[in-house]
């Protein structure tokens, strides 16, 4: 039997990260190869399946690519992606699949990545997990038994746009006090420029680690909302584990730490589950290509 | 072959609400007798037992009975139960079942009730439903293909004991601000007679109706909290569907009303589902009873 190839792309604005897995004679898959390419300016179409090509010759079963925006899984259309204009529309899926001759499966990058922590990461053990980035946006995503629970308009998690202040500052989606317009990377950016700091959210929480007297009533008040929002997603979800990565969350943890001690305060009835950080990183999305795509083929083969 | 019976029993403080379904030959129940009974004081098994005998008579085929309080349903076991305090700990399922040779299954009361409502009530047609029941308590229950969405520690849904004014009232739960301390029954009745108001929250909501100053300010309010709180359901959950029920949500609906106009006035990415009144009033708990007993009939039958 000829060894086949699934193919897992994150496909990011500038750059593609990828994994490749060789489908061993049990189904296991094997991760051979794991690199980063520059992302096709145009004719992604015919771009993407020279990629798929030279990385996995012709022995390739499958191809899961994750697309930073708004796409149809089920026909496989990238519908809106802000970094990636040139694939607005595009029925990415069946076109690429038509040239690869292999199913070709489109899924938003947030959710592979999420469904990566959440089974081979930080959330493995546990079938229900919620999984949180904080960076500009603030993206929630509730795995349960490893797949993603979307809601029924496709738009549950929302996490960072939680009221945790009325009649706070106006959020970019237009509702005031949303946990975004305190934690989101650009109200920590606002805040500690307003203080007198300078430089990123990171170098705000490097002030604070510091005890720069300016930062701690930004950083305190972050973690009190995180940590308020967090008790609201106990009572409505009560997942079995929360993982929360992103920029704001590695290096300095202290605002994830400042949440957990405030949920751990403030608690009442809540059961609050492991809450721990992400650990695949920069590559979380693109293991989570590769594990829909093993998922795929089981499927395939079952049906 | 026999004709063959399922009987739910909803079971509450001071009396039993069933209902019993015959099983014709395309495995379709149809509801033959429906009825209210004295909730017995004592020897709660033998009782139930022969109160099961007395209304099918030898061609039981399965029982379910709807308990008000902490249920374990895979063991039958009720764990506490305020309103039944002679059934905490009694191994209800196991015993009735040696007793009756049937399969016998113990649930939550608040979760048979919205099943039904779920599956046959208002949100028939909806495969993501959440229902809320309001009174002295808010109960919520997240319904998902026709099952609760229970979480991983089984208190997914507590609306109730979301925050939506931060440093508010003190709950019963031990936070602040819930929105129980708002749209309670309890918190009503306290608002209400202080403000000068007699009588109970509903007469409070019929106040409100007839334009008595006193009551703007407190069903305003109240109609806000709850607007408040189904946003966070929305972005957090993403039902397909919001089902209100509940002695408050009864008769004068004004107060679900001013939810939605809430709603509908600070949506922002959200999509709002249809937000209903439940339909199936004090009957939900036994409809949900037989509901779960031919599901657990055709389980048994597959298997």
């Amino acid at each position: 039997m000829t060894t086949r190839y699934l193919l897992g792309l994150d496909v990011g604005g500038s750059s593609i990260k990828y994994q490749l897995a060789m489908i061993t004679d049990d189904d296991r898959p094997v991760v051979v190869k794991q690199d980063t390419l520059a992302t096709p300016a145009s004719d992604p179409v015919a771009a993407f399946a020279d990629i798929a090509r030279d990385i996995a010759g012709d022995d390739l079963a499958g191809v899961v690519i994750a697309i930073p925006g708004l796409v149809d899984s089920d026909t496989g259309t990238v519908l809106r992606s802000v970094n990636l204009p040139h694939l607005d529309g595009v029925h990415l899926g069946a076109r690429l699949g038509d040239i690869l001759e292999v199913p070709v499966d489109i899924v938003n990058d947030g959710r592979a990545a999420a469904i990566a922590e959440a089974r081979w990461g930080a959330g493995d053990g546990h079938s229900d997990v919620f999984t949180l980035a904080l960076g500009t946006g603030i993206a929630g995503c509730h795995v349960v038994n490893g797949s993603v629970a979307a809601g029924a308009h496709g738009i549950a998690g929302e996490l960072g746009h939680i009221v945790v202040e009325p009649d706070g500052e106006l959020c970019a989606c237009g509702q005031r006090g949303c946990l975004e317009t305190v934690i989101g990377a650009p109200a920590l950016r606002r805040g500690w420029h307003a203080a007198g700091g300078e430089g990123s959210p990171r170098d705000l929480l490097i002030a604070y680690e510091n005890g720069d007297a300016r930062a701690l009533p930004i950083v305190d008040r972050a973690g009190r909302s995180l940590g308020d929002a967090l008790l609201t997603l106990l009572a409505l979800v009560d997942p079995g584990c929360v993982v929360i990565g992103g920029g704001l969350a590695s290096a300095p943890h202290r605002l994830v730490q400042l949440a957990v001690a405030h949920v751990d305060k403030k608690k009442t009835f809540h059961t609050v589950p492991p809450i721990v950080a992400a650990e695949l990183g920069r590559w979380a999305g693109a293991v989570g290509c590769v594990g829909i795509a093993v998922d795929r083929m089981a499927r395939t083969v079952t049906a």
